[in-house]
């Protein structure tokens, strides 16, 4: 998507075919900085400290990551080892797992001078499949708000839809396009008239600072507010649906996504809006039923709720701590919101509305 | 309460009656300052700039304010000109007018020679009444967390109570003891065993740096979550109570209070935890029933969500910014949780268990 009227992926691979760069993402909206990722360290760091972050793109950082230490040492051991630590990098992230697999089992058969080229070919693929992918989720999303614009706009000619959406699962998410904001981005160039409220998405803000300048740099009108506020949003009419991403998806549609998106999905059935969960159909585990018991919540550092990082006065990047000296914190990463509060999945095979039976049946035909 | 174990007031008159002193809430947790107030533009600023907040102490300010403004000039003129300027500096503070009504009505029948010190004897008839009410919620709050505490002890000796708590309803948004704190602060001296989830409550953080800060000086563990947080740590058993104060509560039990106060009280309900109310009889506005509709919200400044303050790595006070450059905010200040959430409001007067017929029949004896 657009930066400044360029256009832009998240991730993309250098001529040589020795290392990527990626936009940075813990400077943004701040600051614009490409990093070039070449070791296997790199890529885990990269992963870890949340420079790339957002499923889809963890698991095409992850599948190069694999790549690059292939091109190094194409030992299995090389590779096992390199598959574990990038793994263990964002352990809540099943895509990273399911894109490391695939070029794990993709040369693990081969002859080890054969297994590089196969690595790349298939981390190009996952890269390309992410993009056509988002645009499919894209395509669906829209399709579902434009029903509901046409059914606001019959009561009102100048209705405008307002979508609130949390935390970022936008194209900085992915390789391009995004999941829950491909919906609109594709809605806003079909001609579309939406707003966007945007959660800041506290303890990372990834909504203030990612999700609203995705939006601004394509166009599309939008509005930070706290976490708090969605609530009262809702009770006022003031949103007509939210759309959120998913890390990982039970397979009775349990949604596991950044934690507060629960009490969003509280708030959008107690006001009756629609709540719709965008995912690339990998994210969803078959071996998990009851997200709230059988998934494990990420607890990352104290010192992203203690402290906060901005932009100061003298326009630098700085960090403020905000609880007083020697006080407490947890900060779980994730929740689950049951399957309940949630009106459908978007996923790139198609629109699966809950009610009607359950992930399996939905899908039946295209995993069984 | 205490603050590095000496016992404070936020708010207390000096020796010659002529001013008062607050401590500026401003600037906690990191700086501890005592600000004057004399002149009625002085309290104009401290209550609408926030250095006192607080249903309760915002009362207790405005009628000193009001007495200060009736020593300077003690004309009708003069007292209904500051009423009204000191009315306007928090328009949903309720408890603001209701005190301000009370030094106007005890003295617009004087002399004018008579009023101030007759405002002087209403003004610490206030203060001490605001102390006193504190400590009677804290009582009757101290029972019901007696009661929770009991029955968890009993299928584990080592239970401790989770309690979680949004905004600062704490003895620094009233003169001593607090509203949702008291019973917290009286439980404790009474040996319950105890840990407080203290919500950031964004956007000015009141809870991290004013709850947390208030709960750490008086000895009781507590941990800063985001506000996003709270949700997943009721879907895992780890809260056994909501207690938040009110800044405007209607006949039926709706109740306004904090933005993001409605999100909590949706997961207590969804999770079977019970949502307490705590607030002074006087900020039940009984002319108002259903608080979505009827009850007009402040929208703040913008600046409040675009940037955030805190403690700098040179130990000063700094303020950053957190959007994107040239993106918008909105900053809706409270909600409204409808009263089907609430368990039960705690006043001075007792517990009222909204279930049993609504506040009318609940207060009857006491209000007609």
């Amino acid at each position: 998507m657009k930066i400044k009227n360029k256009h832009w992926q998240t991730i993309w691979l250098n001529d040589d075919k020795n290392s990527v760069n990626i936009i940075d993402q813990t400077l943004l909206p701040h600051k614009f900085k490409i990093l070039n990722l070449k070791k296997v360290n790199d890529f885990y760091s990269a992963i870890k400290n949340m420079n790339v972050r957002g499923a889809p793109l963890i698991g095409v950082t992850g599948a190069y990551g694999l790549m690059c230490a292939i091109k190094e040492n194409p030992s299995y051991e090389n590779i096992k080892k390199n598959f574990d630590l990038l793994n263990s990098a964002r352990p809540t992230a099943i895509n990273l797992k399911w894109a490391l697999e695939r070029i794990f089992n993709k040369v693990i058969d081969l002859d080890e001078d054969q297994r590089f080229s196969l690595a790349y070919q298939e981390a190009v693929l996952i890269e390309k499949e992410d993009i056509l992918m988002c645009e499919k989720i894209g395509n669906y999303g829209r399709d579902i708000l434009k029903d509901l614009f046409l059914k606001k706009k019959s009561n009102d000619k100048n209705a405008r839809l307002n979508i609130l959406t949390h935390c970022n699962a936008g194209w900085l998410a992915t390789v391009d396009w995004g999941t829950a904001l491909a919906p609109i981005y594709k809605a806003n160039r079909a001609g579309i008239d939406l707003h966007v409220w945007v959660d800041e998405t506290r303890p990372r803000n990834q909504g203030a600072s990612l999700t609203a300048y995705e939006l601004s740099n394509e166009g599309i009108p939008n509005t930070v507010i706290v976490d708090n506020a969605g609530g009262h949003l809702m009770q006022h009419g003031l949103v007509d649906a939210v759309i959120v991403g998913s890390d990982r998806t039970t397979r009775k549609g349990d949604v596991c996504n950044k934690i507060g998106t629960y009490l969003k999905a509280l708030a959008a059935k107690d006001n009756n809006i629609p709540f719709y969960v965008a995912l690339p159909f990998s994210t969803i585990d078959w071996n998990i039923n009851n997200g709230i018991d059988e998934i494990p919540i990420e607890n990352r550092s104290e010192d992203e709720v203690s402290h906060i990082i901005g932009l100061n006065s003298s326009q630098e990047i700085s960090k403020v701590r905000l609880i007083p000296e020697g006080s407490k914190c947890i900060n779980p990463s994730f929740d689950v919101t049951p399957s309940a509060l949630v009106t459908a999945l978007i996923t790139e095979k198609g629109i699966g509305y809950i009610n009607n039976g359950g992930l399996e049946s939905l899908y039946q035909e295209k995993i069984f």
